[in-house]
């Protein structure tokens, strides 16, 4: 017999695990809501030719490719399948693969797009949370089969998107005890002009992806790595100078505005951020904002703000990223058009919650009661509570089973139920219930009425 | 560039077709919870190894088998490689596949409780919903992908149990509007009572199966196939004064017991119905609960009570079936596991409500408001007003752009939008606003806090 086994680099989530995701996962949809983020679903299986050639020479190699057996039946001549079945028995006849797994939301989203854009009233924005597929290395933190959770506002230019998307930053982290998070914000043009004032001859993108590393290098290797690539120490110096990290606010702005000594790309980004600013209200934030002048999340993909949110002291690095971006629809010839977007690292936001235990009281997300008995007769009477209860929401169980109490009681241990009732002869003629917190270990004798009352507050 | 599409098979779903979908989901997973029923996931892909033989060859027919690059490079000897290249250039190397999709929830679900049995306390109850895929040919109301919705409870024998899925069913259709819901339930032991009583020398699995056509080819097709099969008419009739079709309830069973004439099969039948009845409690259900002894459910696979959900008039076969098992667990090597489990068919769900216009009024599911605005003062203005309503939980959006105000509204009324608040230079200085309903076309003007109020109630 077989031992059960799921693969590598993929995990089952029981209920505890469950219950913490979708504490995370529907704080981050509630919030997407209220900024009336619509929900999206697009299948986990897409057409390959959508795919290759999406997420570069390395991303190709991690698609999941997909066969099945009716596709096969259609392609392959006799002949040349006989030479493969005499050369490799038991295995699969070639066939060219015409399907794959979702590799990311962002294509997905952009077929999407182009493909109802005439059906789609823009701007659009939508919400989309489901499980991606990376044939990568299974290594710590590092997983097969994960959930992305996106949020993008697409076919709109205004500032107000990402005034939206930093209050939903504040309420989701917020909300889920994580009003530490510093979220980092920076512009596409900021870095266009230090190459500019620097006058450094080599692009962007290859300036972008060393500053991007000062996290981890530190100034000195950041130095280093620039001074290897030719530019002088001097310059380098300079460029440290304009590099501030503060809070993002209209007096920082205007200083910028000399500091780069009025360059055109810097003023665009100080007018983006100024307008920002002026959507984003006067109530103060719970979170951190900080303009990071350093920021620019590797890819050189996104053309204005860029957003990163990153817990201090977590020994994680960032928990969400985003940015404009004028291109995503552009791989499916629907040029021009322009979005925002951010996206939730989950998984990272459980480990940072798990870690330093600051997942809410588990009453708040796991309320459950176990009604115990000693007999079918006290059983049938516990039902009818249960029906009761039911009734006002609760979620209660019945203990199936004729075990002796402390086993009913064990049971409810385990399972993480919150309360206990035990039914005994007493309660059936009283009409009372003892309620027993299984947390507090508090223990209290009420009417059925009173006890709904009390679990419902 | 290729035209955008998604997988023949497979749907897009949009932000309609999502809150839709959500709202027969979370309906469903509401009462599941209520129910004390735990969320359980399992990952979409599984080792092929267990998922081939576990659903007969047109099943492993059906199974979508995947494979990366990372697989392929470790597996092939380099000249056998070169020979495939040959015979077919630009396809796939040829290779074991070791993983496949998930091609229902069931054998993950035992994969899952055999795996961890010593981590799981029993009884165990789990909900899961989650899209399984299956090759199938497309057709009308059959997806490649599609999301099932299950509901068992593992490791107990109690027909608490099955009185808990009733009160699910009763919950669910009526959350749902849909009282008129019809549950028939049967007994695994009926069928084989009947076999028994009429001294049929065939297997109970192909007396059912017949039955089982009772609803499509009607009592002289079912009459007509027996006879085939060897069956004399006058047993026939014999059989068919044993199928009744009656309301659950104790007299009913009592009158069964009789007709049978103290079969032992069927006595342990009316024993454990009795008991099931004993749970349901003396509260009248809202859906109709039926029993029917001609009712089998194909599968030779349940053990005792089998249930199975028919929306009458809607021209559509079963919303929802299952029953008792005892063999779930027996495919990984583990015995004499019993559990009971149902299966709510969403799409079948889907189609209905939208077809009989059945879907509660939108507000309940997507009450959401549209700031408009003349300009940007009136739209600061405006993001404003939107902090405090979303302060109160409500989903609001400022228009994000500056266009006229009517398609500011038919930019509402495209998306779904129920209100709408046109913010002028009045409002601004009055500090009132006028709030449109975008259903009913009701215009009311009030403060900001009574707006808010308003929304809430």
């Amino acid at each position: 017999m077989q031992k059960p086994s799921n693969p590598q680099g993929t995990r089952d989530f029981g209920p505890e695990v469950m219950r913490k995701r979708n504490l995370i996962l529907d704080t981050i949809r509630g919030v997407f809501k209220k900024y009336a983020f619509e929900p999206l679903q697009t299948p986990a299986l897409e057409n390959l030719s959508m795919l290759t050639g999406k997420y570069g020479d390395e991303g190709d190699k991690l698609l999941y490719k997909i066969r099945s057996n009716r596709e096969i039946s259609h392609e392959i001549d006799e002949e040349k399948a006989q030479t493969i079945k005499d050369l490799f028995p038991d295995r699969w006849i070639p066939g060219e693969s015409k399907l794959g797994l979702r590799y990311d939301l962002t294509v997905p989203f952009a077929r999407f797009v182009v493909q109802h854009r005439n059906e789609i009233s823009f701007p659009f924005r939508r919400y989309q949370i489901q499980p991606v597929w990376r044939a990568d290395r299974p290594q710590k933190g590092r997983f097969r089969e994960f959930t992305q959770c996106d949020a993008d506002c697409i076919g709109s230019t205004s500032l107000i998107h990402e005034a939206d998307l930093i209050h939903i930053y504040n309420e989701a982290f917020t909300s889920l005890n994580l009003s530490s998070t510093v979220v980092k914000i920076n512009h596409r043009k900021f870095l266009e002009a230090m190459v500019d004032e620097l006058s450094l001859d080599f692009p962007v993108a290859q300036f972008t992806s060393t500053l991007d590393k000062l996290d981890k290098i530190g100034k000195d290797g950041v130095v280093n790595e620039l001074i290897n690539a030719g530019i002088d120490e001097a310059k380098c110096l300079e460029l440290f100078e304009l590099i501030i990290n503060s809070d993002l606010n209209k007096a920082i702005l205007d200083q910028l505005a000399i500091s780069f000594n009025q360059n055109v790309l810097a003023m665009e980004a100080i007018k983006d951020l100024k307008e920002l600013v002026s959507y984003l209200g006067d109530s103060p934030l719970n979170i951190q904002l900080k303009l990071d002048l350093s920021l620019a999340r590797g890819l050189d993909y996104y053309t204005g703000c860029i957003f990163e949110a990153i817990i201090p002291g977590s020994g994680i690095g960032s928990v969400s990223g985003g940015g404009r971006y004028d291109n995503l629809t552009d791989i499916f010839g629907l040029k021009d058009v322009s979005g925002v977007g951010i996206s939730f690292g989950v998984d990272r936001l459980y480990e940072i919650l798990e870690s330093q235990k600051l997942w809410p009281n588990s009453k708040s997300f796991n309320q459950s009661i176990l009604i115990c008995h000693f007999n079918r007769e006290t059983q049938v009477y516990g039902a009818d509570i249960a029906r009761k209860m039911r009734n006002k929401e609760l979620s209660v169980l019945v203990y199936p089973d004729n075990k002796r109490i402390n086993k009913q009681l064990d049971f409810a241990n385990n399972k993480g139920f919150t309360h206990a009732i035990v039914i005994g002869q007493d309660e059936m003629e009283s009409s009372f219930l003892t309620l027993k917190n299984l947390i507090t270990g508090d223990q209290n004798k009420m009417s059925v009425d009173d006890c709904i009352a009390h679990l419902k507050s």
